[in-house]
Formats: C-alpha cells, sequence, structure tokens
C-alpha cells in the first residue's frame, strides 16, 4: 500500500473493529453506537450469525447509522484482517498460551503510533457467550484485558468495544483536566474582589463582629481565603455585594 | 463523623453512586452491574419512578445482585446526600452556570485522594431522558463531562457509570501495561537463543544459504533481531529446533 493510501485509510476514523461470529443483532447496534462515541466507523462482521444488514441492530444503534451503512461483512477472519498492520484481540479470559496482554490505555498509546506512522490497525472481539477462540488469538501481537474487579468483570460486548474506544479517544483528547466553565461571564478581577473584601470587613467592624482587635487580622484572612478559594465570577461579586447590603438592610428600607 | 468511622465509609466500595429521579428499572440494574465491574457498591436511588426493589432490575443485574441489595431509597437528594463530603455531577449538557468541569480521570484522582482522607464521596447521575437539573447541579463541587466524539456523545445511564467507574477502579490499579503471559512456561535464556541461533547458522551455511560471504554478518544480524523481538519461551525455542530439523530432512527420515 503506498504511503498516502496507508495515511488515508489510518485517518478513517482510527481502527477498525472486528467482531467474530456476533449473534444478536441487537448487540452489533449497540456496538456501533459504541463505537461512534469514540470516534469509530469502521465495523468489521465475521460471520454475523442472524444475518445482515439487521433491523435489530439499527434499532439499537441509536442513530449510529453511519457506522452500520458502512459495515462490511466476511466469511472469513483472513478477509476481514487482510488490510491490517497490527492486530489486538480482546478478551477476558486467560489462555495457556503465550501472549502479550496489554491494558487499553496501553494499547491506546500504541494504536495511535501506529497509526501516526501510516498503518491500519485492528481490535478484535469474539461472540457474546464464547468470545475468541485461541486460533483467532493466535493472529494479534497482544491481547488487550481491562483491569477492573477481579470477582465480577464481564462486560458485554458494546460496553467492552465502549471502553477500549474510549481510551483511543482519550489518548488524543485535549480537553483541560479541571476548568471553570463561566458562560458569559467572566471572572472577578482582583481590584473587585479586594473591593468587596473591605467592603465586607468595614461593616462587619460597624456590627462588632470582628471584635476583639487581636482576633481581627486571622477573621479576615479566613473571610479572604474562602472567598478567593470559590474562583467568584465578576457577576457572583455583584451578587454578594448585593447579598451583604440586603443583610444589613440598607439597600431597601422596607416600605411602610 | 469520628475519624474510624470516616474511613470505615470511604472503604466500603468507593464513591456512592446516585440516581435522581431513574426511570427504568432495567436501566437501575445496568447501572448494578457497571459499578460491581469497576468495585462500586453504594447505590442509592432518589424517586426511582418505576417503585423498588424491581424486577426489571434484577434481570438487568446480570449477578450484582449485591449492589441491588445494598441499595437505598431516598425522597429527597438532600437526604441521599446528607453524610457525603464532595459530589461530581455527571453531565453531557453544557449549562448557563458557573461551574468546575472534570474529566472521569481528573475526577477520579480527586475523588481517590478524597478517600484516602477518609472522606465519602458522590457521583450524581440524572433521569434517563433529561439529565440533572441546573437546582441538582449546583449542589456539585463540580461537573464531570465525559470527552468523547462531540458530534455523537450521548451515552446511556449504564456506559456512563461505568466509564466514570472504570477511571476510578485504573486510579488505584497496578496491572502492568505491557507484559508477556506465558503460563507454565519460562522465558528462553540468552545461552538457549544463541545456541539455536548457532545451530540455525550453521545449517542455513551448509545449504549455501548465507553466501555471498560479505553479506552473511547482515543477514546473521536480522535473523538474530528477529528471534530476539519475539521474546521466546525455552518451549518455544525448542519447537524451533524440531522446525529447523524437519525443514532440513534430519531428524525423522521418512520410513521406506
Amino acid at each position: 500500500m503506498a504511503g498516502t493510501d496507508k495515511t488515508k485509510a489510518a485517518a478513517q476514523g482510527g481502527p477498525a473493529v472486528i467482531l467474530v461470529d456476533p449473534q444478536l443483532g441487537e448487540n452489533i447496534g449497540m456496538v456501533a453506537r459504541a463505537m461512534l462515541n469514540c470516534g469509530l466507523v469502521d465495523l468489521r462482521l465475521v460471520r454475523p450469525r442472524d444475518g445482515w444488514p439487521s433491523r435489530q441492530a439499527e434499532a439499537a444503534a441509536s442513530g449510529a447509522d453511519e457506522v452500520l451503512e458502512r459495515a462490511r461483512v466476511f466469511y472469513t477472519l483472513g478477509d476481514a484482517i487482510a488490510d491490517l498492520e497490527r492486530l489486538y484481540a480482546a478478551t477476558a479470559r486467560t489462555r495457556d498460551m503465550t501472549n502479550v496482554m496489554v491494558t487499553p490505555r496501553q494499547a491506546a498509546i500504541e494504536v495511535r503510533a501506529a497509526e501516526a506512522a501510516g498503518g491500519k490497525v485492528g481490535l478484535l472481539f469474539g461472540p457474546e457467550r464464547s468470545g475468541l477462540t485461541s486460533d483467532d488469538v493466535a493472529l494479534a501481537g497482544a491481547i488487550i484485558q481491562v483491569p477492573l474487579n477481579p470477582a465480577f468483570s464481564s462486560l458485554n460486548l458494546a460496553q467492552a468495544v465502549l471502553l477500549i474506544g474510549y481510551e483511543w479517544y482519550q489518548a488524543a483528547d485535549e480537553t483541560p483536566a479541571r476548568v471553570l466553565s463561566m458562560g458569559a461571564n467572566r471572572p472577578a478581577t482582583k481590584a473587585e474582589l479586594l473591593n468587596f473584601f473591605e467592603r465586607l470587613e468595614e461593616m462587619l467592624e460597624d456590627t462588632g463582629f470582628l471584635r476583639p482587635p487581636e482576633r481581627r487580622p486571622a477573621m479576615v484572612r479566613n473571610l479572604r481565603a474562602l472567598f478567593t478559594r470559590a474562583d467568584l465570577t465578576e457577576q457572583e461579586v455583584r451578587s454578594l455585594h448585593g447579598v451583604v447590603s440586603a443583610l444589613i438592610g440598607k439597600k431597601r428600607p422596607k416600605s411602610g
């Protein structure tokens, strides 16, 4: 395959998901949904038991029609994986074989690296009940096992695809780990914050709250620290001004 | 709450999963299964629409009965979260509110840190169709949003619980990222490998494969490198000896 073709193949939506002998159309549909959640679109079906296309698959895909429409059916695993350079087998069973075992996170790193080099990668999943045969697993360079509660680790097909696809998506995602989202608001400036602190402290001074004087510095520090920690927006500082005015009864003298 | 009680609470199976106004029992059962996959056991239901307990939940839990049996029902969110120190809201919708947004991976780090300090944490999920109300979200210190394909990001309830629970599990899991699993076998020693190389090269020498002599060093290096890269077991080296013998026709002279 020429370099440009390879790059194009890799760009077409990440690794292929290959289902060997899938049984229920419903499960294929749920796999398609999980794939599209993760930006994966290359679905390959080896001998789907109940035929293809499948109304059950369409109903279960919840709108991931794009994946079902592109899905291809093969009669041998060899045909389904012919164009791939690297294959990972997802299986929960431990086997009496010598195999490389990787976590989904590690697999994601490796798949991304192979794709960056222009290679096409496949993720192999077995039938719902029995899982992959050892003969199928022998064609994969590594086995992906999802670390989960060892006393209760069985996942359905779509969940296994979702977790592995999720890791593939995360491996190139740049969402900040923690961020303050404030819509149309903007963060308060320190001047706005200090203005509020000084007004609050002046009012508390009037009420006698900040006595005795030797305790004042610590009390002021604690109040300033708690409001600072909240990462207030400009609008929230205005709200707090209003709260203070309301509590002190200054803003709107009661009528009557 | 006393320090020992707090530690005990945190040790009881990770963060609580709180479902507000869940509709279908089936979905509650699938949530229970996803929770137990991730080692989570504290399920709290706020006003389950179809009542509790639920046969549909039991059928869908696929054996995660332990979680359903321990589940508690509450009539207000306030009651359901009363003992918690920290609350994360899972929601896909962006809101016109000032909020801290975290990824599931970041949330997992924070939850583990809070638990290590003896605190009990909750993960809040809304009803299937509508999701959490903004009033409910306002009680959470941060919103968890799962980074997924922005054009197709909707997850069902159990999948959202699975991905967030999965990250919580991974945050303390020590499975090696990549490891060679070889069952009862042991890795070949370098002496066994060199012995095989030397025998193979001697036989290839006899056949004339390693000529002309100036190409020999590179050919030998390439063969040695490919077999070394395969991380062979002792048994596999013996198999390869057998393969070489068979190919050269030395091992079992044909009868007749």
